[in-house]
C-alpha cells in the first residue's frame, strides 16, 4: 500500500451555532462542539483511508474560549500519523464573529479511528508522508500521544512508555 | 460553605440509539455519545454546586465497545473531586440489549465543569464529601488526572506533576 | 414462562430542557415530555417482556406544574401489570432546577405497550411480580384503568367493566 | 367577547415519517404522533382564542394503525368546546403511503389547553359555535370528557359527574 | 394512463417556527423554509403520481414577508402539470400570527419532480387536468417556466424557448 | 466604505448524510440540502459585509447528481457582486464518496442577501473587488441574474432589462 501525504486528508466544516446548541449563557455547549468534531475527524481519517472508520478514542481536550450564538465554528481536521490500522486526526478550532470581525481559538484536539473492512474488522491503513515542518511536528508527537493513550487506557505500563517518559524525566 | 456528599450529585441518564445517531455499520457514532455525555455530566456538577456550569475539558475517552441502533445507552455521572471553582465528574457508560437480555461497558470518562456567577465569573464550589471506597480512590486519582490535565493544556511543568510523575518513576 | 418483578423493569431518564422544546413562555412543550415519555416507557417494557414493543394507548395525563428551560426532566417508568401480550408502564414526571434547588413534580401517567414477535405478531409476556405496597396498588388499580381504556377505545360496554363501575355505583 | 365558529379553527398539518421518528419496525413512534399533535392542537386552540396557549391534558389515546416510514401523516385538528379559561381540541390522524393509494385512520385524540395572557394567568376565551352534526356532537361530548378529566386528575368526585354517571347506570 | 385533476394533488402544511428555525433577528431562516416547502411539494407530486419521487429543480424563489419566531407556517401545494416523467408543483406560503390576526403572505415557489421507478429510473406520470381558472393560468405558464429552467439549467438555446421568447420581444 | 475582495468572503462547509437527511432511495432530500446551502451562503455574505443578514432570493437550481447516505457534502460559497444593501453568493456542491474515491458535483446556485442594522433596516455594504478570471465572469453575470430575478419578482419589465434581453435578440 502506498503512502499518502498529510494534505490530501484535510477537512475543512465550517457551523453556525443555533440556540439548540448553546447553554444558559448563550454559548456553545462543549458536548455539541465534540459531535460536530467527531463528524469533522471522521471525514478526514475517510478521505486518508477510503473505508468506512469507527472512532477509536479521544485525547484530552480543554475549551479555551466559549464560542457564541449565531458565531460560525471553523473545524480543521488533518490525519497527523497512520498507525497498522488507525489514524491519528489533528483539529483545530476557531470561533468566528462576522459582526465584530473577531476570530478566536476554541481549542484543539486529536481524535483516533480505525479502519474497518466489510467484515467489520481492522484494516491496514496507508502509511501518512508528512510535508511541512508542522506535519513532521505532530507526526512525532503522535507515538508519545499513543502511548498516553495505551497508559490510560490500561494497555501499556507506564515503564514501557519510553518517548513519554522523557517528559517526565530529564538526566 | 458546606461540603455535600458525592452521592447526591448523582445523574442517570437512558437513551435510545436512533437511525440519525448512528454510523453506516449501525453503531452510535462516538460523537453522538460524548454530547449525552457532556449533558449528563453538567447535570451531575450542577447539582453538586448549584449553579450554571461550562464545560472546561475532557479527558482521555477510549471507546470500548459499540452500541447498537435501538439498544439502550445507560449514562452514570458523579462529582468525584472539587477544586475552588470547577468539578471533576466521572461517568460509567453500558449498552443494553433487551431482547438479548445483553449489557456490555462502552466506556468510563472524566469531564471537568467550572461553575459561574451571574457575572460569568467562577464562583467557589462546595468540597466533596466521600463515602464509599470507590468514591475516595476516584477523589485520590482526581488530583493526579489534574495535574495530567494541565500539564496537556500547557498550564504546568511535567517537573511539578509529583503525583503524576510517581507513576513513571518508582525508586 | 416465569413471572418477573416489577422491580427489575424500573428505568431512569433524565433529560434537560433545550430551546427547541419551549413553548413561547420558556416552557417545556407538552407533545416534547410525551415523546420522551414514550421512550422511557417503552425501554421499561422490553426490559420486562425482553422483546420489542409499540405504543398501543396512552392514558390521561394532566399537566401540573410547567418545567422551565434549563431545567432537568427525570422520568422513572415501572412496567405495573402484564396482560396476555400487552404492559401497563407508569411514570412519575419531576422538574429540577439546580440552581434554586427546587424539585417539583410535573405529571403522572400510564402508557400501555404490546410485545410484537419478529412476525409483528403479538407475543406472550412474563407476569409481574410485586411486592412493595405501591406495586400492589399499582397492580390492582391496572384493572380499572384498562377497563376504562376498552371502553373509550369502543371495545367493551360500560355495563360489562364491573370494577370500574363500582366507582360510580356504591350501594 | 363574542362567539367563533368551530371551524374557523381547523388546523390541517401534514408530515412526513422520516428514519429517526420510526421504531426497529420501521413504523412511527407513538411519541413523536403526540409531539405532531400538541403542535397541531395548540395551533388550533390559539386560532380560536388569539392568545398563547399551555397543553393542560390529553385524553385517553388508542393506536390503531402503525404508520410506516415514508409515509405521510394528516393530522386535522378543530376546537369543540371552550370552558371559561381552556379549549378541549379534537383530532383525526391518519396514514398515507400514496404508492399504494392507501389512507389509513391512525387514531383519535383530545388535548385541552389553557389560554394565558402577558401575566400567565389564565383568561378568558370566545365561546364556541357549533354548525355541524359532527361539530354539535363533539360538543356535547366534550362535557362528560371534562368529567372524566376532572375525576381522573382527582379533581372532582365521581359522584358529581352526572353526565359521565348516566353511561354506567341506566335505569 | 388517465389524467388526474390538480385538486387531487393538494397537500397543506403547517408548522410553527420553534427557536433553532430561526436567525438572529428572531425570524425563520430561508433555508429552514425551502426544506418544509420540499416535503410538502414532493408529498403533492407523490399524490399526482402514486410513484417516489427526487427533486429535480427548484425556481427563483423571492422571500417577501419574515415569518416570526412562535408564529405558524401554511404551505399550500399544488401539481399544475405534468411533462413525461416530471411535474412541476406550485406553492403558496403564509405566515401567521394567531395573537395579533394578521395572515401574511411569505413567498411563492415552484418545485420541479421526477417520478422513479423501483430501478430508479423515471418513470410516465399522469397527465394534468384543470378545472378553475387559476389551475388553467398556472398549467399556461408551466412551458414557460419549463424553458426558463432549461435554458439556465444549460439545455436549452435561447433560440429555441419561443414561449419565453414571447415575454422580450413584442411587436 | 472600502471595497472588499471576493476571496475573503470564501466559505467551505462539509457535512455528512445521516439517515434523516435522506429519501426513499437513500438520497440526500433536496430541501435538507438548500438548508445547508442556505447556511453556507449566510456565512459567506456575513463575512463580506460584517453585519447580520437575511435571505432575499434564491435562483433556479437544478440538482444533478444525487448524494448518497454516508457521503461527504461540500459546499464551497463566495460573494459574487455586492449591490446597494444587497450580495449576491454564488455556491458549488459535490458529494464525496471516500470509499470509492469518487467526488461528484451535485450543483450550482446564487442565494441573494440583504445586510441589515440593528433596527432591522437595510445597510450599505462594500463593494467587491475581483481577482480572478471566474471571479469576473460571476461579477458580469450577477447583473444579467439581477434582472431576471426582478422581472421573476414582478418588480421589473422584461423590456427593461438590457442586459438578459441580450441573451433572446440578436441582431
Amino acid at each position: 500500500m502506498e503512502g499518502k501525504k498529510a494534505a490530501e486528508s484535510r477537512i475543512i466544516m465550517t457551523e453556525i451555532v443555533l440556540p439548540n446548541d448553546t447553554n444558559v449563557f448563550g454559548n456553545l455547549m462543549g458536548g455539541r462542539l465534540m459531535y460536530w468534531m467527531d463528524i469533522a475527524a471522521a471525514l478526514a481519517a475517510q478521505k486518508h483511508c477510503n473505508a468506512p472508520v469507527v472512532t477509536a478514542s479521544v485525547d484530552n481536550i480543554s475549551f479555551e474560549n466559549p464560542i457564541k450564538l449565531g458565531n460560525a465554528v471553523h473545524i480543521e481536521a488533518k490525519v497527523t500519523r497512520s498507525f497498522h490500522t488507525s489514524m491519528e486526526v489533528h483539529m483545530k478550532v476557531w470561533g468566528e464573529d462576522f459582526t465584530q470581525q473577531y476570530k478566536y481559538k476554541s481549542n484543539e484536539a486529536y481524535y483516533t479511528f480505525v479502519a474497518l473492512d466489510p467484515n467489520r474488522k481492522p484494516r491496514p491503513v496507508p502509511q501518512l508522508v508528512t510535508e511541512t515542518d508542522e506535519e513532521k511536528k505532530l507526526f512525532d508527537g503522535a507515538l508519545r500521544r499513543r502511548q498516553l493513550r495505551l497508559i490510560l487506557g490500561g494497555k501499556m505500563k507506564p515503564d514501557d512508555a519510553v518517548e513519554l517518559k522523557a517528559l517526565f524525566i530529564k538526566d
